[in-house]
């Protein structure tokens, strides 16, 4: 184990003042004196000043009489001076960011000793010019609009970082380092690069893996010397979010093979064996995050995240997140009452309402009859005052949830293991924090596995970007993760509809895989 | 001996098109080809992308069908790419500039064929803001007036390259690497920083080893990559024109002791012996450079550099450069003419006219009587109509000849070597090119050796400069010329005082160390 760095570094210095008998240059004595002060896994790299820190470097030293404390960026393979401090600073504020598509999610660590100071999330402002990536990719084909989604990435990460700043009573100026994790399409646009080919057969980005640069360049309001360190990505549909998530839960080091599943706009899928990573992406997303079920919406206060359905007395209850008036569904919630309404028999296997069945008693009939109701063509179960579920909602979720488990399913036989081989699930994002594992199995959207395999792993993009922000050695790992993943691509894999197929029912056309999950016929 | 490359160079780069198999990302295929492509030497440098280069290089290499030729820069410890051409470039032009505090001598070199495309003069607009060094720095103490200086050596450096273009038909845009000599003073106007403490005890630079930076950043108009490469510098008054000139006569590497002199506004001397260096600076330049001597002039046409008096039939004849009309005398021809009135007689051995003299002969004294003037309380020798030699001028003459001397044996004697164990002797720059050994040696300014030990040497910053530009593993040997060079202080410097005083006479007061040169009492 060697001690971890972070992407930005403070040096105590401290050298002799010039005399005719060492003359040697204010610059150069600063360096010889940042070299002399480098701890032992950083001695001999390389020092480096940039040209606009030379003249202000040298005064700073000498007006500090030639001591004090040095900041550097611990780039790759060099050591970049770009402060000095007369007095040892107390913090050193760098923020790790999750760039998502929809909502970007920051906090603000402080560098020195490793603390949180602040988190929040922000919408991403480019929402305004379309809520889906394929819509943006499209805008972006004219440079014009791609400064505008550019602008648009950069005016939401200053805003939010400006919230976190006033939180933590940090100066935007004092900030030296950020880290950014999103996916590929996000990365080119906030960087101003054409997404013109992330879309398109063989779809090849522009760049994987960018090399650190100045968040000036961009235009982010931080310290004028301020480094960004952009998650490089394995491919246009495995951007750095995943892996940052890869690092984040650990699965380049597992030593049992281990999932992680992260619901976006896509499911991304990666399995890691300790030598081997292998990931797929699909999308079986939308309808459990809000972008497709008619009244479905994020995981946010006034979602309804979990149902129940008394059997016995044949009473409906629910719980919104934050206690807060009902305003829709999010994801986790219509897997839980679609899991219900299964269980209640008010769908059948292939996720239709059915208002009636054979050995139906009377209590349900009435429960039924009173929530079921009939609008226009349509059909729709009322879950509370303004929230309802309809047939598309529950078609919508069915493809999602057999695009889910085709993929689980479709990864774990290309690397030729069963489910219960995998020691742990990491569920990630709101999706992992909300859904019930439980209810998941019932509708056939997760494998048959004891419920303690199944980890919520919270905002996995984010605390890989932090992990990066602490530990400058997650830099060269992150690329060894790119280089070591193996990506299956679904689109073109004949398995992959074969399993999809199949996966249309609840739990599946093969219950016998969901020993767990009650059947009726 | 390992093979030499220019500071930026170019790579025959192909890879195969992206496919649904391997759509690794245009940039990170780009770096993969490079790597692939980058000579033994420089096989595992790490590849860096800039970030202002990503999409135009990532667009180019796709529109060439991925192959064709990178450009890069050569960078310590890393390889810097910063453009792609479809087709294999016939030149990469690249400067080499001398930046000297008068005058600017720059070569416009092809860095494929190592051939030299241009070479020019011109004058250091700097000039305007005051003659000599040390207005300048004083002038420089304002922020304002700084900037102003920094502005005039831009504006030089962008003329001279201008007319270079012109002459060799290169754009400037072409040009990608620049590597420029100069003093410490000039080095940290063009940088536009402080030189405040320069002239200050205890002479203080503010950066001796500039890393390269982005020519753009002080305004060269050249590629916008271009990169800068500035010669490192010892110390205030032994700057990198001097370390390229050691680089230039292969001093640091020297089996036999050897000597450099170059004498500008100072005297510069370095003495090599294979494994060290040993430095001083006097001034003992000016009344050598035109800088005092009332008629002196540089070593430009119509300036005398030659003199001769026929002690036979008191004749005295003249040649000037490029065989102009006469307007001055340069510093060879002061020295040749001091020593031709030595021998005539004319003046005694402290250098003062002599009108008569013991044993004269008639003839010297008619040719005495018509040319030694007295005009008011000064006495001046007339060379030709218009250019005449007055006391004051032969005073500075002989002060500066006196110190040359002190400056040489002062260092000699520090690594306890005499002058014959010199090998050779380079003479650098007009004064070398000009000056007659013999004739030096007669004056007791130069050490009384075998002629043919005295090696004219040209311009040796800007041989320095050249050299590094065609071969970037003169960067780490100029900063290892920096770090083993001793400079010895001669400010105070008792024995450097009395020697002084021992060489204020024609040739010295102990005539024995100039056996070859006649003396008078």
């Amino acid at each position: 184990m060697t001690a971890a760095f972070p992407l930005t570094i403070t040096l105590p210095v401290a050298a002799a003042p010039p005399s005719l008998g060492d003359n040697t240059a204010d610059l150069d004595r600063l360096k010889a004196a940042c070299a002399a002060a480098l701890p032992p896994e950083l001695a001999g790299s390389p020092l480096r000043v940039p040209f606009a820190r030379m003249a202000s470097l040298a005064a700073q030293f000498r007006a500090a009489g030639f001591k004090g404390w040095a900041l550097a960026h611990n780039l790759p393979g060099q050591i970049e001076l770009i402060d000095f401090l007369p007095e040892e600073p107390q913090q050193l504020p760098g923020i790790a960011l999750d760039l998502g598509s929809t909502h970007l999610e920051a906090s603000l660590i402080d560098l020195r000793s490793g603390r949180t100071l602040a988190r929040r999330t922000a919408l991403n402002q480019q929402v305004e010019y379309g809520a889906d990536i394929l819509t943006r990719i499209y805008f972006a084909a004219k440079e014009e609009s791609l400064r505008q989604l550019q602008q648009a990435a950069v005016d939401s990460i200053n805003g939010l970082t400006a919230q976190l700043c006033r939180e933590a009573a940090v100066l935007p100026e004092a900030i030296r380092a950020v880290v950014i994790a999103g996916n590929t399409t996000m990365a080119h646009l906030l960087l101003g690069l054409s997404a013109y080919h992330l879309c398109r057969e063989p779809y090849t980005p522009l760049f994987n893996a960018a090399d650190p640069f100045l968040a000036a360049a961009i235009g982010l309001r931080l310290h004028p010397q301020a480094m960004t360190w952009l998650l490089p990505s394995r491919g246009s549909y495995f951007g750095g979010d995943l892996i940052a998530g890869i690092l984040a839960v650990g699965l380049d080091r597992t030593e049992q093979p281990a999932m992680l599943i992260d619901v976006g706009t896509n499911a991304e899928v990666v399995i890691g064996g300790g030598d081997w990573l292998i990931a797929c992406a699909g999308a079986a997303g939308p309808a459990l995050e809000g972008g497709v079920a008619r009244m479905g919406m994020r995981a946010a206060p006034g979602a309804i995240e979990q149902v129940s359905i008394d059997r016995e007395n044949w009473r409906l209850t629910w719980r919104s997140i934050a206690d807060a008036p009902p305003v829709g569904i999010c994801g986790s919630g219509l897997i839980d009452f679609a899991a219900e309404l299964y269980l209640a028999r008010i769908i059948d296997l292939r996720g239709k309402f059915q208002a009636e069945f054979p050995g139906q008693n009377a209590a349900q009939r009435q429960f039924v009859q009173e929530r079921l109701l009939r609008r226009g063509d349509e059909t729709a179960f009322l879950l509370t005052e303004g929230v309802s579920v309809n047939q598309t909602d529950l078609d919508a979720m069915m493809r999602s949830k057999a695009a889910m488990y085709a993929i689980l399913e479709t990864l774990t036989a290309q690397v030729g293991l069963s489910f219960g081989e995998l020691e742990r699930i990491h569920v990630a994002g709101a999706f992992g924090e909300h859904i019930s594992p439980r209810q998941a199995i019932t509708l056939g959207m997760l494998p048959d596995l004891p419920l303690e395999r199944f980890q919520p792993a919270g905002n996995t993009s984010l605390a890989g970007a932090e992990l990066l922000l602490r530990d400058s050695g997650c830099w060269e790992q992150a690329k060894a993760v790119c280089r070591r993943i193996t990506y299956l691509e679904l689109n073109v894999n004949q398995d992959f509809m074969i399993r999809f197929s199949g996966s249309r029912f609840i739990p599946h056309t093969d219950p016998g895989r969901f020993p767990s999950v009650s059947v009726f016929r």
